[in-house]
């Protein structure tokens, strides 16, 4: 019989429910299984609370063929999980020799005495195997359990990591290998909706088995194709295809792409570099450049002139611009981005000056006004923007749309997309 | 009729199981309801799968009082939220009235048209009563389904966040809520099991009704001071005062407070302002210290010395102590700090210099190594630190590192800490 879930996980915690630690154990596990094509249908957590806890593993074992619990195998009193996965089968705990000798052999490569405390830990349900836990004391079992293969691994990241190996085979020759493949890709500068209607109004181009997901961030958002039938695994490139025709040059690259390593790629091909002249963004933008690895190959030097002085002593911008125009205006950050390329020998640079608020605005020049100029030293432009949210949303947004239109223009692509027509000021 | 569990979790969307995202959501949710006394129970997460989530559904009502949903309320077809709560609540999907505002005034105010695929987000289960969303478009609701509460959250966490306050008014006034006072402290450099046994060193002193806990973070550790006893809540007063006696250097502020605020209102007191030289850092010293409001009365200028050239153009470091020593050596952070200094005019500065990683290592210096300069004109210190740990954390700690030592020397503190020794270079 087929059950709805493959595989299930019953994460167990005090921690995890009070939102002290947040659960990445669940990803360790997916991820795992992901590389053997195996997904995770459903997980529950639930705190130290035998009742709770046997009532889910019970619901679990009933929907998923695998039931991978988390948690509660250390020596203490609110470690539950033996206790619980025994009551449900229906076994007897008793001592489990092997376990016994994982524990002895895990003390005296520390130099320590097996206590009764570690010895609670070699108490296991009847009847089941071992899975071997190569770092810690944790004696991780499998055990049959109303028709589900329940295995059981530690809370304490790196001895689960040890442990996956084995879980994934268990798990996959119970299974058998092969659901969903899902292939992710970046996006900037256009949201769900408007790729939603763009695929809505091409679907009879839609290839079959390709299922269209989304997840948003800031600045970023995440589209994924999902195939389930191993069969028409290659129509994700057909759905790539149609999403690079309608929507190409928002795609910034595969996985975890950022827009910073678009960039960076983008300038590698061209053979450029790169410089930057921050006011409002206090050296977000060369913070964002130099995460990624590699970026000394592209990046040599990028200035934070905050003050009005800065602007002049150190990227050369006239005083009597700043007086005459301000500091936030078209002259003077053209006048940063041109000395930044000097004084950098970068081929390709950006400039910002804005006011990221709280404080700041004016009627003319309120919270959220930013004037931007980037480009070469021969071709080069300057917009104002009115980017709207908060002082951190701000230094976000004009940070990213200062990477993607250096990247437009490397790459040649449309200069001024929707999203950043968006946020053009317009004088009313 | 009292249920087993008061408030329950159902967490949806494919990236929830796939591991590509961390739910730190549901996090998110416990600790605002914590601080009403009220506690997550059970959690379930599952993927866009519309029987998984109904059965879920069915299930957690019938079990909790309160049911709040996270996730799947954006405008695309993947978004079932609406559809799952309408069907098993028993009641048809309608177009809502308030709903439909609250999407117009969204568009509105980003100069965008309401499209059809927005529209989707309007139409929710008859009878549902809207629960404000401040920021997005993403439309919350609260009905009755089955003798539980339901609620429904965004997944995009800054919008959950603002429509927290709101969420937990509800399910206290549901419930029944404690209250619970916390005050939370920002910590750097001192661990929790230290801070612990510090403390329990002073069992005697530590006032009564006082709760110490704790929520580690990178780079900071927070600290919550605990009193369930409204008549005791001037003993979190002697705790802070207690807590500044044992490790009060280490303490940076209340509730978010940042090592840069920290280090903002220390220069603001003795009247100085700060520089930054940055190689391996890469302006993430400056972005941190400019994401702070108010941080242009501190902070002029920045220099972003990635390359040997810059550090020489830019800096004025000699281009014979860049050969002689490398660029990861101590004369040349020296005068890094001595030119970020003269060039900016500020009071204290601080240089760094080292291999992020993943390339760029050698025998020497392997990956993970950084020369690290601060201070005055007059008074100033180098130091060569190993960090291990992946770029990311590099950059973190390191950015950290120099904020603290910088605060340390304003404020005359001890200049290297306990954390600060572990970190240093000693040459085997």
């Amino acid at each position: 019989m087929s059950k709805r879930v493959q595989v299930a996980l019953l994460l167990t915690g005090n921690e995890l429910m009070s939102g002290d630690t947040v659960d990445s154990n669940s990803s360790r596990i997916a991820h795992a299984l992901a590389a053997h094509k195996i997904g995770v249908g459903k997980k529950i957590t639930v705190g130290d609370d035998p009742q709770l806890l046997s009532d889910s593993l019970i619901e679990l074992c009933a929907n998923a063929e695998v039931v991978i619990i988390n948690g509660g195998l250390g020596p203490t009193e609110d470690d539950l999980t033996a206790d619980i996965v025994a009551d449900v089968a229906g076994k007897a705990l008793v001592d489990h020799p092997k376990a016994i000798e994982h524990l002895e052999a895990w003390c005296e490569r520390r130099g320590l005495d097996l206590n009764p405390s570690n010895l609670k830990q070699a108490l296991l349900p009847d009847g089941a195997d071992l899975v071997a836990n190569p770092i810690g004391s944790a004696v991780g079992f499998a055990l049959e359990v109303n028709g589900a293969l329940v295995m059981t691994t530690p809370g304490v990241p790196v001895e689960l990591t040890a442990m996956l190996p084995e879980i994934c085979d268990r798990v996959a020759t119970r299974v058998g290998a092969g659901t969903a493949f899902i292939r992710r890709l970046q996006i900037f500068g256009i949201g769900e909706s408007t790729i939603q209607e763009l695929v809505n109004a091409r679907s009879d181009d839609w290839p079959e088995g390709v299922t269209l997901g989304f997840r948003s961030g800031l600045p970023q958002l995440e589209l994924k194709l999902q195939v389930d039938d191993a069969a028409l695994l290659d129509n994700r490139d057909d759905a790539e295809t149609l999403l690079n025709e309608l929507i190409g040059d928002h795609i910034l690259g595969n996985d975890d792409d950022q827009l910073a390593m678009a960039f960076q790629r983008a300038l590698l091909e061209k053979k450029m570099s790169v410089t930057t002249a921050e006011s409002c963004t206090g050296g977000l933008i060369a913070s964002l450049i130099t995460r990624e690895a590699g970026s000394s190959q592209v990046f040599g030097s990028g200035f934070v002139t905050y003050s009005n002085t800065a602007k002049n002593s150190v990227l050369g911008v006239p005083e009597a611009t700043l007086i005459k125009h301000g500091a936030v205006s078209e002259p003077v950050v053209l006048a940063m981005l041109s000395g930044a390329l000097e004084k950098s020998g970068a081929t390709i640079g950006i400039a910002v000056s804005g006011i990221a608020g709280p404080g700041g605005g004016s009627d003319d020049k309120p919270v959220g006004t930013v004037w931007m100029a980037w480009g070469t030293k021969d071709s080069h432009r300057a917009i104002r923007l009115q980017i709207p949210g908060s002082r951190e949303r701000f230094q976000i947004l004009v940070a990213a749309i200062g990477l993607d239109t250096m990247r437009r223009q490397v790459l040649d692509l449309p200069a001024i997309p929707h999203y950043i027509q968006r946020f053009i000021h317009r004088p009313s």
